[in-house]
């Protein structure tokens, strides 16, 4: 495989690229109808509070990582309308719409608006506002499909590698190869970024190594082995040793597949001719990155013995073969019956290269695949994931929202009929209770007004569902969120997808396993602060109770 | 509803946004160690047929429709790598790459590129090759993962919005709004473009009218309900009459509001002040467009009394209020009793504009609850859909492949263990049968170079799993295919989506309705011609027997 780290400076590029990406203009009507009743009424530039979270974590887990942060700053920072914007809207909106709206829109930029978010990389639960959006009530309205769509589909497949790298264990290399399976061109580069995040190694993808620096690997398909039928195509048809010298790479492989042959009772008239020739030409072009798909005929057969022979070849001129992939079938038997035979070469020709070879499995891996690589002996050293991992065949939607919260100061409140879908009301701030030995065991929704609770100092919360305060003293305290951009300024530092995967492999080494279950995890306790409990009650009761005699007034 | 047909001249814009979308790095790295390969054998400029088609149609459903190939189109006319593509790429690739093989990239385009394929928005069906692409073996090589990723998702999307559409029946509007809920920013504009083009009507994504020209909706969110706590907050108080005449609309629904409440007998102080002061503030903003979501607090107890109050009195002053939206709750239960007070309303105020109030619901619709308001009394006219839609829940990839089947002028074939994963070897052609009443009834697959089946002669196939041939008489024999880029030059016509749209209704509409039904379908018969079927047969024998003994040669 073909490693390669480059970390280009990109981020020119990717702020260029969110324009074209999240161009203003991609989000629902809604948004423009709304801004243009409140600029009508005069209310445009009331200071206005949204939250943005998911009511459930997905795939039935304990747990998500939060991500999409930086994609969104980038949004925030780039925010604007252009003439031709501004005109096309005017074609869809009703034709009774105020020409000075219009005027008002091509002047809009997100210099009003603050964010406080979780960090990237965070692990997060579901009922937690992970993002608050404070601005002119018009401009954080018109930002709403935006965030969501950048937040949703990135924490989504974040969370999911998250749980293939579990289900993986910590040593299996992972690779991302998903993009042609992927909801579209940018679904794929998306999947690319969030799955190394989420805790994969590698990705096949070559735009997200340029962007995201992220180790790009690949070697070939099934297509380049049955494009050769002959050794004739073979050229050129030899390979210089370490040292210089000129071998006939053809001859000395012919040779060593009899004596493979013979080691391992094979029939040479079962082996594919054109197979070899691609192998041959491979090595050829690239002695030092040797890693076929060994089962594009039979890998028993011909595709085994195949490889053997030119990795013996190689190994005899001084390369080191890297090993072979496995694309259809069971993996695991198969990869204990190659790594059988990579043994016997290994004694019958001392090749000791033969015992670093790697086998890696590429065949449709889901979650429950991978998990059971850890019940079913096998040989497999890396994994290639696809479809299931970008696009999350098991929850193919996270479901964030994204909720008014207050306006000019006063807390706002959605009571629906459906309890599922009533929203907690009040500015706010989170706060993550850890145990002595580091371990979260709850997040707090407090009012931004209370104070936060203290380590060491026992703390009062309420549950949703209960009407009764419990009470615990914790070992530590950090606030959730963070000021990340403040009156139209990125406040948050630039972090490489290197970095930020970093981050979130020891935030989610911090949660204790019983969250980590990949089946019926142990639920994390989101809570809510008693103030906050009782500016709920009240609400309830106001709109129950209070909600006016207005039609007697004048 | 603000509808907007806006058929903006954008093809600049799209053919500029296909190089953002998909820049020719957004691919799989082994892409180009296999090109590299080829070029160092001196096999780069080989003729070579690679062929697109998938196994299996999505959902579990009858047909697909093809969709993504303006994309392809674009995407192919565009390609060729920078500089600074070329320079990341020889960063990636190993270090003893040969830097002759930068130059040939950098020079690289699809001047000797020719595609046939079906038609976007023709009904297709699994195991046919949709598209055919021909050209220099490394050019053509390089295209697939691009090809892949532009035509899975669309045409999965596409074959999403047509069994939806099925499932509506013909008469219910649909509405895709799942921007906020699709796999990244590219995956919703996507989905607004083929869910259109599937059978959706309208859609809430704004850049998806401005680009392809699809009528836009959108009113109002819960936000902009929870955002208002007062009728102070309204502002203009007042409405002009159709004859010019300032009215107090306030004072004006505040009347009526009563009146409601004595015909309803309802309570008047369960209703919702604040609820009707966004109801007014947006009736004042757009009193032609008056469309809003009720159920931000209670239907029965408030959202429907104070809709029915401000639309009496838009009727009242010459406007003809538009409906309401319901988002939470048993839609069909709530739409009966909406209709219910609709019908008392237009009598008790003589309002006849309450006679054709339209009622749209928003609620998680998946295919299955689409097909049970067949099922269930309602009288919901519009529907609005997003995630299950955008996301394709029930079956989030299509799982397109692109497989080599000649090249030099010969038929290549892949013989996997795994028998779904065997290929079809040679250069082909597809036709489509069709009966008397103009129903397709078997598509074949012959080689490129046989005489086409006739109309009114018989013409002899094969089923894949069958030894025997089978006869048949087609009264009418269309060609499947046709050249739509020749030598690097698109000739197929580019297409508005309202005209692929009509396309694709009409070649669902000539499907036999067996082929539809959307649980346990017919299965359309895919086969192929006698020589077809013989060459597969023979190039099995010849990799099972004659595959040489070449190690004895030398």
């Amino acid at each position: 495989m073909n490693m390669a780290a480059a970390y280009s400076d990109t981020r020119g590029a990717m702020e260029r690229s969110i324009r074209e990406r999240v161009p203003p203009l991609l989000t629902d009507l809604y948004q423009f109808t709304m801004a243009y009743a409140y600029w009508r009424a005069g209310r445009h530039q009331e200071p206005a509070v949204f939250e943005l979270f998911f009511r459930d974590n997905p795939f039935g887990g304990g747990f998500s990582l939060f991500a999409g942060l930086q994609d969104c700053l980038q949004f925030l920072q780039s925010f604007c309308f252009t003439d031709e914007d501004v005109e096309f809207l005017r074609s869809v909106l009703p034709p009774n719409t105020d020409p000075a709206f219009f005027t008002f829109l091509r002047g809009l930029d997100c210099s009003g608006v603050t964010v406080r978010s979780v960090p990237e990389g965070t692990v997060v639960f579901a009922r937690v506002p992970v993002m608050e959006v404070a601005g002119p009530l018009a401009v954080v309205q018109l930002l709403e499909t935006s965030l969501l769509c950048l937040v949703n589909y990135a924490s989504l497949v974040c969370s999911n590698a998250a749980r293939f790298r579990l289900a993986a264990g910590p040593s299996r290399s992972l690779l991302e190869m998903g993009l042609r399976r992927a909801q579209g061109p940018d679904g794929g580069l998306t999947a690319s970024r969030y799955s190394y995040i989420g805790g994969f190694d590698m990705t096949s993808n070559v735009q997200a190594g340029f962007l995201f620096g992220i180790p790009v690997v690949g070697t070939m398909a099934h297509s380049f082995v049955t494009s050769f039928s002959s050794l004739e195509e073979v050229w050129p048809q030899t390979l210089n040793t370490a040292s210089g010298d000129q071998v006939d790479l053809i001859s000395l492989t012919k040779g060593l597949l009899s004596r493979v042959c013979v080691l391992l009772r094979a029939e040479a008239g079962k082996i594919c001719e054109g197979e070899l020739a691609a192998f041959l030409t491979y090595a050829i072009a690239y002695p030092h990155n040797f890693l076929p798909v060994i089962d594009s005929y039979s890998v028993a057969c011909s595709g085994l013995l195949n490889f053997c022979a030119v990795a013996l070849a190689l190994s005899e001129l001084g390369y080191r073969p890297l090993g072979v992939r496995l694309d259809s079938g069971d993996l695991c038997r198969q990869s204990l019956e190659v790594r059988h035979v990579f043994k016997l070469c290994s004694q019958h020709f001392s090749a000791s290269t033969f015992d670093s070879l790697i086998i890696v499995g590429t065949n449709s891996f889901s979650e429950n695949t991978m998990s059971e690589l850890n019940k079913k002996e096998n040989e497999i050293d890396a994994v290639g994931v696809g479809t299931h991992l970008v696009t999350c065949t098991k929850q193919p939607s996270l479901g964030c929202v994204y909720k008014l919260v207050e306006v000019r100061g006063r807390p706002r409140m959605k009571v629906s009929e459906d309890p599922e879908k009533s929203t907690v009301p009040g500015k706010k701030a989170v706060y993550r209770l850890l145990h002595t030995e580091g371990h979260p065991f709850l997040d707090v929704v407090c009012l931004a007004v209370e104070p936060p609770p203290k380590a060491g100092h026992p703390f009062s919360y309420y549950l949703r569902e209960e009407d009764t305060s419990r009470c615990v003293t914790p070992a530590q305290v950090t606030c959730l969120r963070q000021e990340v951009f403040t009156k139209g300024q990125v406040t948050y530092p630039v972090c490489s997808a290197k970095e930020t995967r970093a981050k979130a492999q020891s935030s989610l080494q911090m949660l204790h396993p019983k969250y980590k279950r990949l089946q019926d995890p142990d639920i994390y306790t989101v809570a809510v602060s008693e103030k906050l409990y009782k500016l709920v009650s009240e609400i309830r009761r106001g709109i129950t109770n209070n909600s006016a005699n207005f039609l007697l007034s004048n």
